[in-house]
C-alpha cells in the first residue's frame, strides 16, 4: 500500500510551498527532493499567497516565526483551502512560549489544516492551549511507550476527531491517526534525536506525499512517516566508527533519496489499530 | 585561459557581499570558500552600503526576497556601482510570483548588473517581464537542447546586448555570453537537479571569479559555471551506492575546494559559438 | 579537568536559547546537540524572553543582525542576566560596519556578558571601538603568533579585566582569560578557516559547557575551544584525497559527537600563562 504512495510522489513531483525555519530549511528542501518532490521556500506577505497559487501543498512550520512570517502563514493558508491544497502543520516547540502555542492554536482554528506533524508534548500543548515543552524536543514525561500505546493512541484518536484533521505524532513510536485508523510506525532509531531537523524534514515529505496523493491522505501521511523512519534504519545500519550526527543527517536524506515504493513496502514496520 | 581565471581567484582571495536567501546560504558561503574567495553576508538596510563598500564583488540572490531584504539589494547595489564593483543577479524564482518578477526587473533597469545567473525559465521571465517557471526550477519546455541551441544561443545573446549585461543561463547544457561570444558548455550532471543550490552556489562563485578578474569578465564567468559543472562531474564519478543527493552536495563543494586551475583547464568541456 | 566539565554537558543536557545568523545555524545547532546539548533558535521580539526563560543559558551571535533582531538579543539578554544564566557574545564581523561594532558594544555595555568568543579583530574592535575586521575573518596583521603570544595574552587579559568578562580569542592558537589566568590552546588546523562557521559552532557549544558548568566558566570555555580545536585534529586525520571543506565539516561535527571527557582530556593541548 505505501509502494503505490511512494511511486505517486516520484511520478508527480509535487511543488511544494514551505513557510519554514531558518535553521533546518535547507535539509527540508533536500529532503524534500530526495523523496521525489519539489520544494519551494517563500515567506513574505507579499507573495505568499502567489507562490501557494502555483504549488499543489503547503507546509507550514513554525520554528523560528516571526511577526513577518506568521501573516503570510495565515495568507497561504487561506489561499490553499481555496484551492483545495493540503496544508501540514509543524507545531515547532508549541508550548515553549506563548507566541508558538497562541500561533498553533490560531493557525488550527482559522485554517482547514490537512495534518499536524509533531512531537507528543506539541500535540498536548495543542489539545491543552498551554504546554510543558521542553524546547524543540519532547517531554520524556509524555513519550509513547509500549505500555501507554493503547491510551496514547486513544488520546490521539479523540485530538484527530476533534480537530478534524490527521494527526501524526513521532517518536520512538510513530501513531498517525484519522480519528477512525490508526496507524502505529516501529521504524527510526534514537540518533535520529541528535540531528536538528528530522522533524522538519518529515513534515516537508509529509506534505509533498499529501500532495501527491489526494486520494488517501491517511495512508500518505503514515508511508511519509514510514519513509523517513525506515531512511534512519537504512543509514544507521552502514555507519561507520568516527561517524556522528552529521554524516548521519547526509546518510538519512541519502536514503530517501534512493528509496523506492518496493524498498518502502518492504522495510515499513507497521500495523493499524 | 580557464586557468588563469581560476588561479586569480585563488591567489586574490576576492571578499564577495551576498545578499541571499535563507534556504542555500551555507552552501552559498562554503562553495565561495571552497574557491578560493571570502563570503559575508549581510541584509540589514543600516549595514548593506557599508559592507559592500569593504567588499569586492556583490552577489544578489532573489530567493527568499523580502520587504526588508529588497530596499538592502538597491542599497548594495548602488554603492557597488559607484565603486565600480562587479555585481551579479540570481533572479531565483522570477516567474513564481509578481513580487518576483517585479523586483529582478527593477534591479535589472536601476543598477548596473555586470552578470544574471538563473535557469532559462528565469531568463525568459526578465526577457519578456512575465514568465511560467515552475517554482524555483526550469520549465521543460524552455529546456536548452542540442537541437534548439542555436536559436536559444541567438535569443540569449540579444537579450544580453539588450540588457547590456552578460547572461549565464544554466541547465543541462550552459549558454554564457556577453551579447557577443557565448560561451557553451557542456559539463554538469543531472543529478544536481535534485541538490537545492547548486544554481545559488554558482552564482556566488561567479561573483568571486568576476570580482578576481575584472580584465575579462565574459571568461571568468565561463569559468566559473565550468567549475561548478566539472565539480558535478568529478563528485559524481565518485558516488558508491547507497550515496544519494545529500553526499552529492557535500562531494561537488569538496571537489570545487580540490580544483586547480589546470584541472579546470583540461576537464572544462566548452566550445565558443 | 576538561573531562569532568566535558562529562557534564552530556549529563545535563543544558538546553541553549541561541539567536544566531542564518548562514551557520544548522551547523551551530547540529554542534550544540553533537556535544551533548540541545539547542533552541528564536528570534522575535515578542517570544525572545519566553525563550531564554525555559532555557539555562544564551549565544548572542551577530551575524546577519537585523533591526528586528537586534532588539530581541537586548530582551533575551536582559532576561538571561536577570535568571543568571551565562550570556555567550560572538561579534562576527565586528569592525566591518558602523553597525556591528555599535551593535556589539551596547551589548557589552548594556548586558552582563559571561564570554565573548571572537577572532583577534573582532576582539581588537570591541577593545577600541573601532576596527580593521576584514570581512568576516581576522585580519593577517593581527594574528596571534608564537612570537607575539605573551603581549597578546597581555593585552586580552587586560581587556577581559576591563569589560569584566572571560574572552576567548580564536585562531592559530587560541586564548581564553578571564583576566587573570589565561588557556593557550594549541588545537585545531588551518583548513577549519576554509569551512563558513566554526566560529558560530565554538561559540554555541561554549555556551552549552558554560549552562553545564557554572561553578567554573573559565575551565569550561576553555574546555570548548580545546573540543572544537581538537574535533579540527581529529577529523583532519581522517580526511581522504578528494575530501574537501564540505566534508571535513561534517566530520568536525561528527568528532565533536563521538567526543567523552576522557578523548579530550588527552587530546587537549595547553597550557596556562
Amino acid at each position: 500500500m505505501f509502494k503505490e504512495i511512494q511511486d505517486r510522489v516520484r511520478s508527480s513531483v509535487p511543488l511544494v510551498h514551505n513557510i519554514t525555519n531558518y535553521v533546518t530549511v535547507n535539509d527540508v528542501a533536500n529532503a524534500i527532493l530526495a523523496c521525489g518532490g519539489s520544494p519551494i521556500m517563500a515567506d513574505d506577505i507579499e507573495e505568499a499567497a502567489d507562490i501557494t497559487s502555483i504549488c499543489g501543498g503547503l507546509n507550514i512550520n513554525i520554528g523560528t516565526l516571526n511577526h513577518n512570517t506568521i501573516p503570510s502563514m495565515f495568507a497561504a493558508g487561506k489561499r490553499a483551502n481555496e484551492l483545495g491544497h493540503p496544508v501540514l502543520l509543524d507545531p515547532v516547540g508549541a508550548g515553549a512560549s506563548q507566541l508558538r502555542t497562541d500561533t498553533a492554536v490560531r493557525l488550527l482554528s482559522e485554517l482547514d489544516i490537512s495534518c499536524v506533524r509533531g512531537n507528543i508534548s506539541e500535540i498536548r500543548t495543542l489539545a491543552e492551549g498551554s504546554g510543558t515543552t521542553k524546547g524543540v524536543d519532547a517531554d520524556a514525561a509524555d513519550a509513547v511507550t509500549e505500555e501507554n500505546l493503547s491510551g496514547a493512541a486513544r488520546y490521539i484518536k479523540a485530538l484527530a476527531r476533534s480537530l478534524n484533521t490527521i494527526i501524526a505524532v513521532t517518536g520512538a513510536i510513530d501513531l498517525v491517526t484519522d480519528g477512525d485508523k490508526c496507524f502505529v510506525i516501529r521504524n527510526g532509531q534514537p540518533l535520529m534525536g541528535k540531528i536538528t531537523g528530522t522533524g522538519c524534514q518529515l513534515s516537508g515529505i509529509t506534505a509533498a506525499y499529501l500532495t501527491a496523493n489526494p486520494q488517501d491522505p491517511l495512508t500518505a501521511a503514515a508511508a511519509a512517516v514510514a519513509t523517513m523512519g525506515l531512511a534512519g534504519d537504512m543509514a544507521y545500519s552502514h555507519m561507520l566508527p568516527g561517524d556522528g550526527n552529521a554524516t548521519y543527517r547526509n546518510r538519512i536524506i541519502d536514503a530517501i533519496c534512493n528509496m523506492d515504493g518496493e524498498t518502502l513496502e518492504q522495510g515499513a514496520k507497521y500495523e493499524i489499530i
